[in-house]
């Protein structure tokens, strides 16, 4: 690998001379100093050093006056290089803007414990504290107080698991709804059941149509609600076909309410389909996979209002609060009902005889048997970022699409799926290239316009600039989706898309 | 944090001036240089740096040789430090004897290689390359030649997806079978099907029967056929259980047979079992979930016989190949099966007028959505490992097992649960402290027994040393099942293990 010298005396020198930005030179000696390869003559140029006219950045000032504690005079040799990290906070690292040397410095201590850990473990003289099956078979979510306040449940209320994925969580929620109405299932299986009707609406995500046929209901009984132009479920709909199927000799047994729609990120109204399920007594879940964790947000929580009221509630964290894959969780009301669900009580995994609190045992609500542990990622940045945190990290991902909104509602060359401002960071559009944009041939620009979204997203690969999904949507051809979950987006970047479409679709 | 100096100038000349073991400062100093905290002291206590006679390991002379490489003189701030790890194996790594700095050398690399990722992905000329979520979506099983070989099918046949483990693989299984045979299931639901039955032996995971109760089949359809004295299933019991099962209407259409039971570690006979289902025509599937690693062996994959007649095969890597949790797959013999059993080809995700190629679009046989890369950890260690590699450390912990069971089979105060040597790594046996050694009461001496292995799993919880699991098994008592996945144990630690159990239970 080339060298610029970044790891030579000369270079060392260099910094330690360079007194224009006084500190700079020291904590980028700090940080880059761990690296090997020619990492660092990237680091080298992405901080700028030698540019003493930079201000540093607030995070920057903080990891440097951290260093400034060290009582050695030297530049990179000090003697105390551990920093005091405890003054730097989840906003000073990136995508915070000038955030690179925090977290470097950030991470490079998250690496020292991970190999300490290592060297720990190999010795023989420590402790065995948990075996890691075990501790994976304990995953269960036991919720805080704070889960409980969120939802909305009353009294503590409240049971949930943490399961693969959305799809798996929405399947968990039709497996404990039937045997809610039909315990005997489990044993008997569905023969011993009457024909059962889930309801759903048109826009909602394909898993509640999976898991009806895994769990052998069928994809025929679930039916299809119709959407209103901005997407959400029409309660008038709704209840219709509950009482229509229920005189043709069905069971409703399930609504699903999405709250986010994957593609128009529409909110079905929670308050109306939950007094019609409770009207009918049936099971309201709602798939908030997408759209539940607006309930971290003061600003944007109203458009979930009504979910208090459901039986069960799909929630990813893996989606807009950028917890790695995978973390979704499956949240019921009413305590036990899991257990009684899915537990086979193996002798060879739920002794009774433990010499622990069994309560920590949950995993024989679950259908799995080890399980990744989940909840730790989504625990993790909930005490790094805190519940505020996560609520500037969502509003902000909403700010930035309201801006894309609001750029392109008007202008030329473009035209929104739905009239209204969206009300997640859906942002569904059309993008018309001149030669499309005055057909009066309506059959001939429908035909033409379905061709535009691909075509532009196979430059957009080629190009390698930008990524944005498309696709059809009933009888609406081929549309853009934008979606931002990604707080690092800046409104530079929405300005960039905008222009990029412009200059890759031109010519179609 | 206390500080030993260790990054201090006086300890590096320290370490530059000793000169009876030539190089181990310097590496020791390449490597330990990265860490901040008082981890060094550790290493420096754990590399016994400045014992000049000390030997180095093969694998220390190896990152030591790399680090002479460099054309200058000075032990630490040399300006070549990007070592060529090129000659570096991963059999030198931990848990190799005196594989600490090849560790530490060679994670070091890795994080400065995630880093300079951090680095680049943060840097806005780069190319988008991938969207997280499509590469996620697109992580369905493209077999290699080997897998195929390995399972044995004919002509590269086979299909198969990762899963989030052992139980929902074999859920898949099922609801595949079920499809197969009555392909209306999937639209119409368990109603336009006659009554299932499913077998499986009593030793089997109870996966099987949870499988059951989610697709709607019922844990009453699961017929548990006998197991042997060593805990393989008994093909007579099982062909005249389908038998008395078609007699009473039922429609026998899943055999799960187990080639590792989670107890015994048993397989069961895979030829004979294939006869059967052949006859009757019932989809046969292998729950290899925990013993079908030993296909990598060469010396062990005969107790697999037969599984290339299966239908399906269960296979987890992260038990025997000890791929961090999760890796699980689900293997079916027939191509397109699983695609035609759970797509629902939703629009918005799986678009036809893509710009590459299509096939690698699989996430519509899955359940789920959204999937984690669960192959990507198996296919990097195969690729460090080898097959061999593989091969070895499974072979390392057969043997291992092998030895736990030769010292405690004659053993005094040692009763192993079922006779003749175990075919997978578990060893299962009582203690018998002496106070019941002698007793002739044989109910009185069953129920002191029961007790014994809870009380010194829970003294070794308290003392840290060891971590055993017990459990009871149809009329036995609780005992000891001592499992070795990890090769990084030792002689020396079954040893300890044997001693610390008679210490532990020595007074019960």
């Amino acid at each position: 690998m080339a060298s610029t010298g970044f790891w030579s005396r000369e270079g060392e020198n260099a910094a330690g001379d360079s007194n224009q930005s006084p500190s700079t030179p020291r904590a980028w000696c700090l940080a880059a100093q761990k690296f090997t390869g020619d990492l660092g003559s990237k680091l080298y140029a992405l901080l700028n050093v030698g540019e003493g006219n930079k201000t540093a950045s607030s995070a920057t000032k903080k990891v440097l006056a951290a260093s400034e504690n060290c009582d050695c005079n030297k530049p990179c040799n000090c003697s105390k290089r551990n920093l005091d990290l405890s003054n730097l906070y989840s906003t000073d690292l990136l995508p915070a803007s000038d955030g690179d040397l925090a977290t470097i410095t950030f991470l490079q201590e998250v690496v020292d414990l991970m190999l300490a850990y290592i060297v720990t473990s190999f010795d023989r003289s420590t402790k065995v504290h948990i075996r890691g099956r075990a501790s994976v078979r304990a995953a269960g979510v036991r919720h805080s107080e704070e889960d409980e306040e969120i939802i909305g449940w009353q009294d503590g209320q409240g049971d949930g698991i943490f399961s693969p994925g959305g799809a798996i969580s929405n399947m968990y929620a039709m497996l404990v709804a039937r045997f809610k109405m039909f315990p005997e299932v489990k044993e008997k299986g569905m023969s011993s059941v009457p024909r059962l009707a889930a309801f759903t609406s048109e826009h909602s995500h394909f898993s509640i149509k999976k898991g009806a046929a895994a769990l052998g209901i069928g994809t025929d009984s679930v039916i299809c609600i119709k959407a209103d132009e901005s997407g959400k479920m029409m309660p008038l709909d709704l209840e219709r076909r509950i009482v229509e199927a229920k005189q043709k000799g069905l069971v409703p047994f399930f609504v699903s309410a999405t709250a986010g729609t994957t593609v128009y990120g529409a909110f079905d109204p929670l308050h109306a389909v939950a007094d019609i399920c409770k009207k009918h007594n049936i099971w309201m879940h709602v798939d908030g996979a997408w759209g539940g964790s607006l309930l971290m947000s003061r600003k944007h929580r109203w458009k979930l209002d009504g979910v208090e009221r459901a039986n069960s509630v799909t929630w990813n964290p893996h989606k807009m609060m950028s917890v790695p894959l995978q973390s979704s969780a499956l949240l019921v009301r009413e305590e036990g009902l899991m257990q009684n669900c899915n537990q086979l009580q193996a002798c060879y995994l739920f002794q009774q005889d433990k010499h622990y609190d069994l309560s920590y045992d949950t995993g024989d609500k679950a259908l799995q048997c080890g399980r990744h542990v989940d909840i730790f990622k989504l625990w993790l940045m909930w005490r790094a970022k805190g519940t505020f945190g996560f609520e500037a990290q969502i509003d902000k991902c909403l700010e930035l699409s309201e801006y894309l909104y609001n750029k392109i509602k008007d202008r030329e060359g473009y035209e929104m799926v739905f009239d209204g401002k969206p009300q997640h960071t859906n942002v569904c559009f059309w993008y018309l290239p001149p030669g499309i944009r005055y057909l009066e041939d309506k059959e001939e620009r429908r035909r033409r316009l379905h061709k535009v979204a691909p075509a532009i997203k196979a430059r957009m690969m080629e190009n390698g600039t930008t990524m944005v999904s498309y696709q059809p949507q009933g009888d609406k051809v081929n549309f853009f989706r934008m979606v931002i979950s990604n707080p690092a987006a800046t409104f530079e970047d929405i300005d960039f898309l905008i222009e990029e479409i412009d200059r890759l679709g031109q010519d179609l």
